[in-house]
């Protein structure tokens, strides 16, 4: 892999090394490789993840980060340059983001800020293999920083905060019968009428949050109920994603989801956090208005949260439309990537 | 196996010959070797299924039929013999009519009509395994009868007819997106709910033939639907049985059902049809008079329907609960048993 030739093409290479999540081993091994012949980066590798920091003796901090996995690949791997486009498995989420901070973290040689560039592993799969996750539990200090840019897919506009998102389920309970004597028993599946009832009459809430307009959301995103074909089943349950704005926490959102589903079973399965704008911070303030980007809300789950969560305050800014992240059409406009590299580059050369 | 000890042990030795459909030789072995050594019957055997009969030079001649295998055990093997009742797999569906059946085979060496006494295989799953449907279509003559009585167990009263049944899927359709920007998706998971509307305003209809009132019904008995945690799923299907009256056929029923879910893709999945009562036929109306039992429909499908098809009337006469059949605290009563056993006796030799 070669740094010093345009970002379209380092994109390209990037999509082509394999690294579905748990298999980054050869993309951490490129990526340690290339920036090892640069000279005003330190690189510490812990597990998969690689860290590069400048030390050109400024008084703040960066971290520009980016993951290196991907999902597993949907009839576009290898990728390709077709006249405008990148295209292939990972091209928006986020190897491009990767080739932006790659011909950052070689060419800008003064800056600033110092920079800690972060090309972590794991961040499409459980919390317990995330790169990030791991290396704020075992080496916190590698991530010092004012202010992290998280490179996650924004179509090269500013996202700020995120939307936290909740998982839980609600089952009916019923009576099992055999079909042909159905009334010896109680349709489970009939009983979800009253769960879909109020899905299909919950009203998004809207809040506004340091002048921007999130917007919650409640799916359910499986359904699951049935014994056999002669059997009238006794449970069925559905399982809910909640998305809720960052005035909320885990705990409230919680309570409003028992409130809302208090006459069925309810299992809570996982939480993430949301997190805030941060745009009460000066520097991430600061960012913003110098980079002169759009700025809208952002309602994906991304790291942010794991950032704020470790205290560190954080921006989602990265080429490429996060609608086509895990799709097999994903690409991603050349333009795009070479915007968020001078977008970045002129911030923090200026 | 002893065929000459009392019904209730016979009924636990059979119980304890594992019969698990497709698993049906030993079981098959037992019965033809016991079945040789009585001089008044004449013995073919077809894969697994034993035909036995009689030759008494008769004009009329009946069928007394009775599939020998179980589903898979349920912690229900072996079985045992506690008081007044005999537990276990297979204890009422449907050992206990076998046990009778051989017994009658055994003990009546003169009759008012040949007996050709069927002990069949696979009766539990699919209809091409089915020994009944495997003997009609290559060896028919050896079902030449006037009826049938087929010992499915009816709590010891005579069941007619039985219902027909239909299986189809009905699915919603949708637009996938990410949960977290639901807006730009469409939830098959939440348009569910008007299926849901048709199955809980359904009135079942309840027609009364030949002065037995059935009893329609329309049941929901898989519902799936899903991809991951976080997408909005664009497909459910509801898997539905529909069970009908025996004025119906799978055409009129299929119709019927097609016009009630008109409004979402429609799958026929599999269809039996309802059998008459019989009590048209003399025969059988004699049988129905001379027994003296309630008479009642039978609601669930049987192989009733089976002989049906083949041209042959019949009707279901058998002990154990049918509730209890496929049941983990599967039993029959000991006393019920040599009821039906002593009924049948004395209609054939009075």
């Amino acid at each position: 892999m070669n740094i010093n030739q345009e970002l379209s093409k380092l994109t390209l290479d990037l999509v082509n090394i394999s690294s579905v999540s748990k298999d980054e081993k050869s993309i951490a091994d490129s990526i340690a490789e290339a920036l090892k012949k640069i000279g005003h980066l330190k690189i510490t590798r812990v597990n998969n993840s690689i860290v590069a920091q400048t030390n050109f003796g400024n008084k703040q901090r960066v971290v520009i980060a980016g993951h290196i996995d991907t999902v597993p690949a949907n009839n576009n791997f290898p990728g390709k340059i077709n006249n405008s486009e990148v295209f292939g498995l990972g091209s928006v989420d986020m190897k491009s983001g990767i080739a932006v901070a790659l011909k950052l973290a070689s060419e800008i040689t003064s800056s600033n800020y110092d920079v800690t560039y972060l090309f972590y592993e794991s961040e499409e799969i459980e919390t317990k293999f995330n790169g990030l996750e791991l290396i704020t539990k075992q080496q916190k200090d590698l991530l010092d920083c004012d202010f992290a840019i998280l490179m996650e897919p924004t179509n090269g506009i500013l996202e700020v905060g995120c939307q936290g998102s909740l998982r839980f389920e609600v089952s009916t309970s019923g009576k099992r019968s055999h079909s042909a004597r159905w009334w010896n028993g109680e349709n489970a599946i009939h009983k979800t009428n009253k769960i879909l009832e109020i899905l299909n009459n919950y009203k998004s809430r809207e809040p506004e949050i340091d002048g921007h307009k999130f917007r919650e959301g409640l799916q359910a995103v499986k359904v699951n109920g049935g014994i056999a074909g002669n059997v009238v089943p006794d449970s069925v349950t559905i399982s809910i994603n909640h998305r809720f704005a960052p005035d909320t926490s885990i705990d409230q959102a919680t309570q409003n989801m028992k409130k809302l589903f208090k006459d069925f079973n309810f299992q809570l399965v996982d939480a993430a956090n949301a997190a805030p704008t941060g745009l009460s911070n000066p520097l991430i303030k600061e960012f913003v208005s110098n980079i002169g980007k759009n700025v809208a809300p952002k309602f994906g789950w991304t790291d942010v949260a794991r950032f704020a969560n470790a205290g560190i305050p954080a921006i989602n800014f990265g080429p490429g439309d996060p609608n086509l992240a895990h799709h097999p059409e994903e690409k991603v406009l050349i333009s795009q990537i070479n915007d968020v590299y001078e977008s970045l580059k002129n911030w923090l050369t200026k």
